[in-house]
């Protein structure tokens, strides 16, 4: 792991980061290719998002990618981690008007996934934590993951892969860590983030990809029951693409053709894994 | 200000600590007066509720004190921060197995509140933000403020003190750093926090103390309407003690008679200003 405060390296943070004292600041995961991020892009925009939300300054766009592209310097893949807070020093919840927003960049090792997540698929449980609901807040990535961090310390096994979220009235919103679809009849329908819930790069590619492929996208208000009764389930998220659900609540399912389809298109762009290992499918 | 981390004085913390990645941690904020904190086990019982709850080991009491002792020493008044996070390193929403908690404990400056703050009242604003619900985390004092941060920079002007916070449902909970109190024909109300909100020591004194000046006291839902037809409006916290409203939502309320007694009782354990300044409320 190596680290980066406002482009120079080192691996600390001043103590009165607002980030570390309130979690006052937004995050972005990017998986980089030979040292590039193919989705930098569509993650600035997300991050236009969370500054225009949390009246945070947005980072010049060309700096941030000067230190996301020496991060990622090196490597054939990797997960980039940027943090965007605030700013430090004061005390209180009032921002100080001299505040000037810091940016730590981090490189992590890429993770191990086995190829049968993509293949096979994984195992989902639901979650008993739930997602507290406030329209400030949904949609960005910010820092306070705590209902996350719950949630995914529910099981220890490495058996399950992902854990299922629903809101406070039961609603479905999302995983811990990856945006949920169903796909019913070669339809997708996905939870409407407008309450609660993050708003996953990988989720607005399938809205704007599965069109384009000739499948019908839903956001909606989905229950338990609709991924129980679903012909196809799927995680994404900008680490693990896509991946199928094989097991969710004692119910098997397949890797179908929505997910092969749009797992086949998303590699052409995103090279999560070995092209070859998707004709397996064919054979 | 200064800062101590796991009891050696330093100003910065490991970029992969999880209060800054994901808000993963509580904090307390105490007062301190000739080098005590007198209140240092109320806070340190809250502490010990945030841990069951978060799942992050209790640190011993006796090295908590010496360290939070060692922050206030030499010092008139001051206000003692300490910030516990789940551990430092990975990536991801799990939590390693081997993670240590970080304790981190910060002195800061005696705030400069007017004495007319006790004498007069501040004025209340309501603010827009609202807090979501969710019963796991509603009491702790966890990292995940943003909710607060929002809150606080909807005003700038320095004649509001203090903002009013209310759920999804529009019901009063609470402000943005301080507990609110109802006062109606002697007896108070104030807002129940199972769902959301922060119970605060202050809060959990007058809960004690009220009884025993005889006066009731009653946990119950609130709306601003309660608030509107109160006889006196008080806001409560551990930096502040006890506040009276002198003004919220255009109506104007004076320091009563209930404020005045839990306010005496407090000063005799808790030096927030000159005794003698409360000798003027019976001049």
């Amino acid at each position: 792991m190596r680290c980066w405060i406002n482009g120079i390296e080192q691996a600390h943070i001043d103590a009165t980061d607002r980030g570390l004292q309130y979690g006052d600041g937004l995050f972005e995961t990017l998986a980089a290719f030979d040292g590039q991020c193919p989705w930098f892009e569509v993650h600035y925009q997300r991050l236009w998002t969370g500054c225009d939300r949390l009246a945070i300054p947005l980072p010049d766009k060309a700096v941030l990618l000067r230190e996301v592209e020496q991060a990622a310097a090196g490597q054939h893949r990797a997960v980039i981690k940027i943090i965007l807070t605030a700013g430090s020093g004061g005390r209180g919840y009032a921002r100080s008007a001299n505040l000037q927003a810091n940016r730590i960049v981090l490189c992590h090792a890429w993770p191990d996934y086995a190829e049968a997540c993509w293949l096979q698929g994984v195992e989902l449980k639901l979650c008993q934590t739930r997602l507290g609901c406030n329209p400030a807040l949904a949609g960005i990535k910010h820092l306070n993951r705590l209902e996350q961090v719950l949630a995914r310390n529910e099981w220890q096994t490495r058996e399950v892969a992902e854990g299922l979220m629903c809101d406070m009235q039961g609603n479905v919103i999302e995983g811990t860590m990856s945006n949920v679809f169903v796909v019913r009849e070669q339809d997708l329908y996905t939870p409407e983030l407008a309450r609660c819930g993050v708003a996953g790069v990988m989720r607005r590619w399938i809205l704007e990809t599965a069109p384009r492929l000739g499948f019908e996208v839903h956001e909606t208000t989905l229950r338990i029951e609709d991924l129980q009764h679903a012909d196809e389930l799927m995680l994404a998220n900008s680490l693990i693409g896509l991946w199928p659900v094989k097991m969710f609540e004692s119910r098997h399912y397949q890797p179908g053709p929505v997910y092969q389809a749009l797992l086949k298109c998303l590699l052409t762009e995103y090279p999560l894994i070995n092209t070859q290992t998707m004709n397996r499918f064919d054979a």
